[in-house]
Protein backbone atom coordinates (compact mmCIF):
# COMPACT_ATOMS: atom_id res chain seq x y z
CA UNK A 1 0.00 0.00 0.00
CA UNK A 2 1.70 3.60 -1.42
CA UNK A 3 -0.02 6.88 0.47
CA UNK A 4 -0.69 9.58 -2.11
CA UNK A 5 1.84 12.02 -0.73
CA UNK A 6 -0.84 14.53 -0.65
CA UNK A 7 -2.92 12.49 1.95
CA UNK A 8 0.24 12.11 4.13
CA UNK A 9 0.23 16.11 3.77
CA UNK A 10 -3.17 16.07 5.26
CA UNK A 11 -2.65 13.73 8.14
CA UNK A 12 -0.32 15.87 9.37
CA UNK A 13 -3.10 18.53 9.13
CA UNK A 14 -5.90 16.37 10.62
CA UNK A 15 -3.33 15.63 13.43
CA UNK A 16 -3.19 19.37 14.34
CA UNK A 17 -7.03 19.38 14.16
CA UNK A 18 -7.58 16.50 16.10
CA UNK A 19 -4.97 18.14 19.07
CA UNK A 20 -7.34 20.82 19.03
CA UNK A 21 -10.17 19.22 19.55
CA UNK A 22 -8.33 16.71 21.95
CA UNK A 23 -7.92 20.02 24.16
CA UNK A 24 -11.66 20.57 23.89
CA UNK A 25 -12.34 17.60 25.40
CA UNK A 26 -14.21 15.75 22.27
CA UNK A 27 -14.35 12.09 22.32
CA UNK A 28 -15.94 11.36 18.29
CA UNK A 29 -15.34 13.30 15.61
CA UNK A 30 -17.23 13.38 12.47
CA UNK A 31 -15.27 13.56 9.11
CA UNK A 32 -17.03 16.68 8.17
CA UNK A 33 -15.77 18.39 11.70
CA UNK A 34 -12.47 17.84 10.36
CA UNK A 35 -13.48 18.37 6.66
CA UNK A 36 -14.28 21.84 7.74
CA UNK A 37 -11.35 22.62 10.23
CA UNK A 38 -8.59 21.56 7.47
CA UNK A 39 -10.43 23.29 4.59
CA UNK A 40 -11.52 19.81 2.74
CA UNK A 41 -13.83 17.39 1.57
CA UNK A 42 -15.90 15.47 3.61
CA UNK A 43 -15.25 12.56 1.25
CA UNK A 44 -11.83 13.77 1.10
CA UNK A 45 -11.50 12.93 4.43
CA UNK A 46 -13.32 9.88 4.56
CA UNK A 47 -11.19 8.22 1.62
CA UNK A 48 -7.81 9.64 3.76
CA UNK A 49 -8.58 7.68 6.71
CA UNK A 50 -9.82 4.71 4.95
CA UNK A 51 -6.16 4.06 4.27
CA UNK A 52 -5.81 2.60 7.64
CA UNK A 53 -9.01 0.64 8.12
CA UNK A 54 -12.30 0.82 9.23
CA UNK A 55 -12.46 3.51 12.17
CA UNK A 56 -15.69 5.45 11.62
CA UNK A 57 -18.87 4.33 13.02
CA UNK A 58 -21.55 5.37 10.30
CA UNK A 59 -23.40 8.74 11.88
CA UNK A 60 -21.56 8.49 14.91
CA UNK A 61 -17.85 9.38 13.82
CA UNK A 62 -14.28 8.30 14.60
CA UNK A 63 -13.16 7.66 18.40
CA UNK A 64 -10.74 10.48 18.51
CA UNK A 65 -7.82 8.92 20.40
CA UNK A 66 -8.14 6.22 18.75
CA UNK A 67 -7.56 7.66 15.36
CA UNK A 68 -4.99 10.02 16.71
CA UNK A 69 -3.03 7.07 17.70
CA UNK A 70 -3.37 5.20 14.72
CA UNK A 71 -2.00 8.65 12.79
CA UNK A 72 0.97 9.06 15.62
CA UNK A 73 1.85 5.63 14.42
CA UNK A 74 1.44 5.06 10.85
CA UNK A 75 3.43 8.57 10.28
CA UNK A 76 6.39 7.75 13.34
CA UNK A 77 5.37 10.47 15.45
CA UNK A 78 4.73 8.29 18.73
CA UNK A 79 8.33 8.40 19.52
CA UNK A 80 10.89 11.19 19.58
CA UNK A 81 12.94 11.66 17.11
CA UNK A 82 16.53 12.96 17.60
CA UNK A 83 17.40 16.03 15.27
CA UNK A 84 20.72 17.96 14.18
CA UNK A 85 20.80 21.42 12.49
CA UNK A 86 23.30 21.84 9.99
CA UNK A 87 24.11 25.99 9.75
CA UNK A 88 23.36 28.19 12.03
CA UNK A 89 22.39 31.11 9.49
CA UNK A 90 19.20 33.51 9.48
CA UNK A 91 16.94 30.42 8.44
CA UNK A 92 19.12 28.06 11.03
CA UNK A 93 18.65 30.25 13.75
CA UNK A 94 15.43 30.36 13.39
CA UNK A 95 15.05 26.50 13.22
CA UNK A 96 16.85 26.42 16.82
CA UNK A 97 13.94 28.37 18.37
CA UNK A 98 11.16 26.80 16.54
CA UNK A 99 8.96 24.44 18.56
CA UNK A 100 9.48 21.61 17.35
CA UNK A 101 9.37 19.60 20.96
CA UNK A 102 5.79 19.65 20.72
CA UNK A 103 5.71 17.48 17.68
CA UNK A 104 8.71 14.91 18.93
CA UNK A 105 11.29 16.36 16.83
CA UNK A 106 13.75 17.60 19.62
CA UNK A 107 16.94 19.37 17.99
CA UNK A 108 19.77 17.78 19.79
CA UNK A 109 23.17 19.92 18.19
CA UNK A 110 23.55 21.87 15.79
CA UNK A 111 26.59 22.59 13.21
CA UNK A 112 28.48 25.46 11.62
CA UNK A 113 31.98 25.79 10.10
CA UNK A 114 32.13 29.84 11.92
CA UNK A 115 34.60 29.28 14.40
CA UNK A 116 32.44 32.81 16.21
CA UNK A 117 29.55 30.04 16.61
CA UNK A 118 30.97 27.40 17.61
CA UNK A 119 30.37 26.68 21.70
CA UNK A 120 27.07 28.79 21.35
CA UNK A 121 24.31 27.67 22.88
CA UNK A 122 20.97 28.77 21.33
CA UNK A 123 17.62 28.04 23.10
CA UNK A 124 19.21 25.13 25.30
CA UNK A 125 20.88 23.48 22.03
CA UNK A 126 25.32 23.58 21.56
CA UNK A 127 26.83 24.73 18.18
CA UNK A 128 29.13 22.46 17.20
CA UNK A 129 32.29 22.35 14.79
CA UNK A 130 30.88 21.31 10.90
CA UNK A 131 33.67 18.75 10.97
CA UNK A 132 32.40 16.59 14.21
CA UNK A 133 28.98 16.26 12.16
CA UNK A 134 28.87 12.56 11.34
CA UNK A 135 30.97 11.53 14.55
CA UNK A 136 27.82 13.00 17.00
CA UNK A 137 25.39 12.15 14.56
CA UNK A 138 26.15 8.52 14.95
CA UNK A 139 27.49 8.85 18.71
CA UNK A 140 23.90 10.68 19.41
CA UNK A 141 22.01 8.56 17.33
CA UNK A 142 20.39 10.87 15.28
CA UNK A 143 17.44 9.90 12.52
CA UNK A 144 16.73 13.17 11.06
CA UNK A 145 19.62 16.40 10.09
CA UNK A 146 18.31 19.26 9.14
CA UNK A 147 20.27 21.42 5.81
CA UNK A 148 20.02 24.92 6.42
CA UNK A 149 24.14 25.73 4.61
CA UNK A 150 24.73 27.90 1.56
CA UNK A 151 24.31 26.01 -1.47
CA UNK A 152 27.67 25.15 -2.38
CA UNK A 153 28.44 23.40 1.01
CA UNK A 154 25.09 21.42 1.02
CA UNK A 155 26.09 18.54 -1.22
CA UNK A 156 29.00 17.86 1.11
CA UNK A 157 27.05 18.50 4.48
CA UNK A 158 24.54 16.15 3.34
CA UNK A 159 27.30 13.47 2.89
CA UNK A 160 28.81 13.88 6.48
CA UNK A 161 24.93 13.49 7.87
CA UNK A 162 24.98 9.96 5.29
CA UNK A 163 28.09 8.75 6.66
CA UNK A 164 26.68 9.42 10.37
CA UNK A 165 24.03 7.24 9.70
CA UNK A 166 20.96 9.62 9.06
CA UNK A 167 17.78 8.32 8.14
CA UNK A 168 16.15 11.73 6.45
CA UNK A 169 17.44 15.10 5.41
CA UNK A 170 15.05 17.89 5.25
CA UNK A 171 17.12 20.57 2.91
CA UNK A 172 16.45 24.60 3.04
CA UNK A 173 19.37 24.92 0.57
CA UNK A 174 18.80 25.78 -2.47
CA UNK A 175 19.69 22.94 -5.12
CA UNK A 176 19.49 19.51 -5.42
CA UNK A 177 21.26 16.87 -3.18
CA UNK A 178 22.46 13.53 -4.50
CA UNK A 179 21.15 11.09 -1.94
CA UNK A 180 23.70 8.94 -0.38
CA UNK A 181 23.08 5.44 1.33
CA UNK A 182 19.64 5.16 1.25
CA UNK A 183 19.02 8.60 3.04
CA UNK A 184 15.25 10.22 2.23
CA UNK A 185 15.55 13.83 1.38
CA UNK A 186 12.80 16.29 1.77
CA UNK A 187 13.04 19.74 0.68
CA UNK A 188 11.87 22.89 1.96
CA UNK A 189 11.62 25.38 -1.56
CA UNK A 190 10.53 28.65 -0.51
CA UNK A 191 11.16 29.78 -4.24
CA UNK A 192 8.61 27.51 -5.18
CA UNK A 193 5.98 28.09 -2.82
CA UNK A 194 6.29 31.60 -4.02
CA UNK A 195 5.96 30.58 -7.36
CA UNK A 196 2.78 28.16 -6.48
CA UNK A 197 1.54 31.46 -5.27
CA UNK A 198 1.89 33.30 -8.26
CA UNK A 199 0.33 30.23 -10.49
CA UNK A 200 -2.74 30.77 -7.97
CA UNK A 201 -3.12 34.63 -8.66
CA UNK A 202 -2.98 33.93 -12.31
CA UNK A 203 -5.65 31.84 -11.87
CA UNK A 204 -8.20 33.74 -10.05
CA UNK A 205 -7.29 36.53 -12.72
CA UNK A 206 -8.25 34.39 -14.89
CA UNK A 207 -10.87 33.32 -13.33
CA UNK A 208 -12.86 36.80 -12.93
CA UNK B 1 -9.05 23.06 -16.61
CA UNK B 2 -7.93 23.05 -13.36
CA UNK B 3 -4.19 21.94 -12.81
CA UNK B 4 -3.20 19.47 -10.08
CA UNK B 5 -1.21 21.34 -7.25
CA UNK B 6 1.27 18.69 -8.09
CA UNK B 7 1.64 19.68 -11.39
CA UNK B 8 2.53 22.95 -10.32
CA UNK B 9 4.84 21.71 -8.53
CA UNK B 10 6.67 20.34 -11.06
CA UNK B 11 6.44 22.86 -13.76
CA UNK B 12 8.32 25.14 -11.00
CA UNK B 13 11.13 22.10 -10.87
CA UNK B 14 11.18 22.01 -14.48
CA UNK B 15 11.56 25.81 -15.11
CA UNK B 16 14.88 25.45 -12.48
CA UNK B 17 15.64 22.27 -14.85
CA UNK B 18 14.99 24.69 -17.92
CA UNK B 19 17.17 27.19 -16.93
CA UNK B 20 20.17 25.06 -16.54
CA UNK B 21 20.23 23.56 -19.85
CA UNK B 22 19.58 27.03 -21.29
CA UNK B 23 22.65 27.53 -19.59
CA UNK B 24 24.53 25.53 -21.27
CA UNK B 25 22.54 26.31 -24.88
CA UNK B 26 20.31 23.23 -25.39
CA UNK B 27 17.75 24.10 -28.09
CA UNK B 28 15.78 20.76 -27.79
CA UNK B 29 14.98 19.15 -24.40
CA UNK B 30 13.49 15.57 -24.37
CA UNK B 31 10.65 14.66 -21.60
CA UNK B 32 13.50 11.72 -20.67
CA UNK B 33 16.23 14.38 -19.59
CA UNK B 34 13.87 16.63 -17.97
CA UNK B 35 12.58 13.58 -16.10
CA UNK B 36 16.28 12.35 -15.16
CA UNK B 37 16.83 15.52 -13.79
CA UNK B 38 13.72 16.78 -11.83
CA UNK B 39 13.42 12.70 -11.01
CA UNK B 40 10.44 12.07 -12.03
CA UNK B 41 9.08 9.41 -14.46
CA UNK B 42 9.50 9.84 -18.25
CA UNK B 43 5.13 9.97 -18.67
CA UNK B 44 4.54 12.30 -15.64
CA UNK B 45 6.82 14.82 -17.79
CA UNK B 46 4.72 14.27 -21.02
CA UNK B 47 1.67 14.29 -19.19
CA UNK B 48 2.54 17.26 -16.92
CA UNK B 49 3.44 19.09 -20.19
CA UNK B 50 0.51 17.74 -22.43
CA UNK B 51 -2.09 20.46 -19.87
CA UNK B 52 -0.63 23.26 -22.36
CA UNK B 53 -1.28 21.75 -25.55
CA UNK B 54 1.29 19.90 -28.13
CA UNK B 55 4.71 21.20 -27.80
CA UNK B 56 6.59 18.66 -28.57
CA UNK B 57 7.99 17.09 -31.56
CA UNK B 58 7.82 12.96 -31.30
CA UNK B 59 11.12 11.49 -31.15
CA UNK B 60 12.52 15.29 -31.15
CA UNK B 61 11.39 16.71 -27.89
CA UNK B 62 10.36 20.37 -27.10
CA UNK B 63 11.73 23.76 -27.71
CA UNK B 64 13.61 25.10 -24.77
CA UNK B 65 12.67 28.67 -24.97
CA UNK B 66 9.54 28.15 -26.32
CA UNK B 67 8.46 25.61 -23.40
CA UNK B 68 9.65 27.95 -20.87
CA UNK B 69 8.10 31.24 -21.88
CA UNK B 70 4.93 29.32 -22.23
CA UNK B 71 5.54 27.78 -18.00
CA UNK B 72 6.55 31.18 -17.28
CA UNK B 73 3.31 32.63 -18.68
CA UNK B 74 1.01 30.13 -17.31
CA UNK B 75 2.55 30.38 -13.77
CA UNK B 76 2.44 34.52 -14.27
CA UNK B 77 6.11 34.10 -13.54
CA UNK B 78 6.98 36.64 -16.69
CA UNK B 79 7.00 39.72 -15.15
CA UNK B 80 8.34 41.35 -11.87
CA UNK B 81 5.75 40.71 -8.62
CA UNK B 82 6.13 42.94 -6.04
CA UNK B 83 6.19 41.14 -2.61
CA UNK B 84 6.33 42.90 1.17
CA UNK B 85 7.86 40.83 3.98
CA UNK B 86 5.85 41.35 7.41
CA UNK B 87 8.18 40.27 10.59
CA UNK B 88 11.63 40.87 10.62
CA UNK B 89 12.55 38.39 12.55
CA UNK B 90 15.14 35.17 12.46
CA UNK B 91 12.94 33.73 9.71
CA UNK B 92 12.45 36.92 8.15
CA UNK B 93 15.68 38.51 8.19
CA UNK B 94 16.69 34.98 6.30
CA UNK B 95 14.11 35.50 3.44
CA UNK B 96 15.03 39.28 2.95
CA UNK B 97 18.58 38.06 2.36
CA UNK B 98 16.46 35.12 -0.15
CA UNK B 99 17.75 35.74 -3.40
CA UNK B 100 14.11 35.77 -4.47
CA UNK B 101 14.70 38.73 -7.61
CA UNK B 102 16.29 35.50 -9.69
CA UNK B 103 12.76 34.19 -9.79
CA UNK B 104 11.42 37.19 -10.38
CA UNK B 105 10.27 38.24 -6.91
CA UNK B 106 11.04 41.24 -5.77
CA UNK B 107 10.79 41.99 -1.98
CA UNK B 108 10.39 46.01 -1.77
CA UNK B 109 9.31 47.18 2.15
CA UNK B 110 9.42 45.22 5.21
CA UNK B 111 7.30 45.89 8.01
CA UNK B 112 7.95 45.22 11.87
CA UNK B 113 6.47 46.34 15.32
CA UNK B 114 10.03 46.31 17.00
CA UNK B 115 11.10 50.54 17.32
CA UNK B 116 14.70 49.34 16.83
CA UNK B 117 14.22 47.82 13.87
CA UNK B 118 12.39 49.75 11.99
CA UNK B 119 14.10 52.00 9.45
CA UNK B 120 16.77 49.31 9.12
CA UNK B 121 17.87 48.88 5.65
CA UNK B 122 18.48 44.47 5.34
CA UNK B 123 19.90 43.60 1.65
CA UNK B 124 18.83 47.04 0.84
CA UNK B 125 15.02 46.90 1.39
CA UNK B 126 13.85 49.13 4.81
CA UNK B 127 11.47 48.15 7.90
CA UNK B 128 9.02 50.23 7.96
CA UNK B 129 6.41 50.39 11.00
CA UNK B 130 3.57 47.51 10.78
CA UNK B 131 0.67 49.88 11.41
CA UNK B 132 2.10 50.97 7.78
CA UNK B 133 1.44 47.78 6.60
CA UNK B 134 -2.21 48.11 4.29
CA UNK B 135 -1.45 52.09 3.65
CA UNK B 136 2.31 51.02 2.12
CA UNK B 137 0.93 48.07 0.03
CA UNK B 138 -1.78 50.08 -1.79
CA UNK B 139 0.38 52.84 -2.78
CA UNK B 140 3.61 50.54 -3.77
CA UNK B 141 1.02 48.19 -5.59
CA UNK B 142 2.39 45.25 -4.49
CA UNK B 143 0.71 42.02 -5.12
CA UNK B 144 2.20 39.46 -2.44
CA UNK B 145 2.44 39.39 0.87
CA UNK B 146 5.21 37.32 3.35
CA UNK B 147 3.91 36.62 6.54
CA UNK B 148 6.71 35.75 8.90
CA UNK B 149 5.09 37.07 12.37
CA UNK B 150 4.61 35.30 15.91
CA UNK B 151 1.50 33.43 15.42
CA UNK B 152 -0.42 35.66 17.48
CA UNK B 153 -0.12 38.37 14.86
CA UNK B 154 -0.17 36.24 12.19
CA UNK B 155 -4.69 36.94 11.52
CA UNK B 156 -4.16 41.45 12.56
CA UNK B 157 -1.11 40.66 10.03
CA UNK B 158 -3.62 39.16 7.18
CA UNK B 159 -5.99 41.30 7.78
CA UNK B 160 -3.89 44.36 7.23
CA UNK B 161 -2.28 43.12 4.20
CA UNK B 162 -5.99 42.06 2.74
CA UNK B 163 -7.01 45.91 3.58
CA UNK B 164 -3.96 46.68 1.63
CA UNK B 165 -5.49 44.90 -1.35
CA UNK B 166 -2.83 42.44 -1.50
CA UNK B 167 -3.45 39.53 -4.06
CA UNK B 168 -1.97 36.19 -2.34
CA UNK B 169 -0.20 35.33 1.10
CA UNK B 170 2.93 33.29 1.82
CA UNK B 171 2.94 32.26 5.59
CA UNK B 172 5.39 31.26 7.84
CA UNK B 173 3.27 31.79 10.42
CA UNK B 174 2.37 28.08 12.56
CA UNK B 175 -1.20 28.79 12.32
CA UNK B 176 -4.21 28.98 10.05
CA UNK B 177 -4.91 32.38 8.41
CA UNK B 178 -8.74 33.23 7.90
CA UNK B 179 -8.69 34.61 4.15
CA UNK B 180 -9.94 38.01 3.99
CA UNK B 181 -11.31 39.87 0.06
CA UNK B 182 -10.43 36.73 -2.00
CA UNK B 183 -6.92 36.53 -1.11
CA UNK B 184 -5.19 33.40 -1.78
CA UNK B 185 -2.98 31.61 1.13
CA UNK B 186 -0.36 29.26 0.80
CA UNK B 187 1.47 27.96 3.62
CA UNK B 188 5.15 26.80 4.44
CA UNK B 189 4.46 24.03 7.43
CA UNK B 190 8.31 23.24 8.56
CA UNK B 191 6.76 20.98 11.26
CA UNK B 192 4.96 19.19 8.19
CA UNK B 193 7.44 18.55 6.26
CA UNK B 194 9.71 16.96 9.23
CA UNK B 195 6.03 14.59 9.64
CA UNK B 196 5.85 13.92 6.44
CA UNK B 197 9.86 12.81 6.22
CA UNK B 198 9.13 10.96 9.91
CA UNK B 199 6.52 9.10 7.72
CA UNK B 200 8.58 8.13 5.11
CA UNK B 201 11.59 6.97 7.08
CA UNK B 202 9.10 4.34 8.62
CA UNK B 203 7.94 3.51 5.08
CA UNK B 204 11.49 2.46 4.06
CA UNK B 205 12.31 0.54 7.54
CA UNK B 206 8.94 -1.00 6.88
CA UNK B 207 9.57 -1.95 3.59
CA UNK B 208 12.88 -3.62 4.82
Amino acid sequence: MKLPRNTIRRLSHYLRCLDILDLKGVQLVKSRELACMCRVSDSLVRRDLSYFGDFGKKGVGYNLPELRERILQIMGLNKVRKVVLCGVGNIGTALLRYPFKERNFEIIAAFDTDPKKIGMVINGIRVYPAEKTSELTRELGVEIGIIAVPPEAAQKTADLLAEGGIEGILSFALIPIEPKKDVVIQYVEIATELEILSFEIEERKRRR
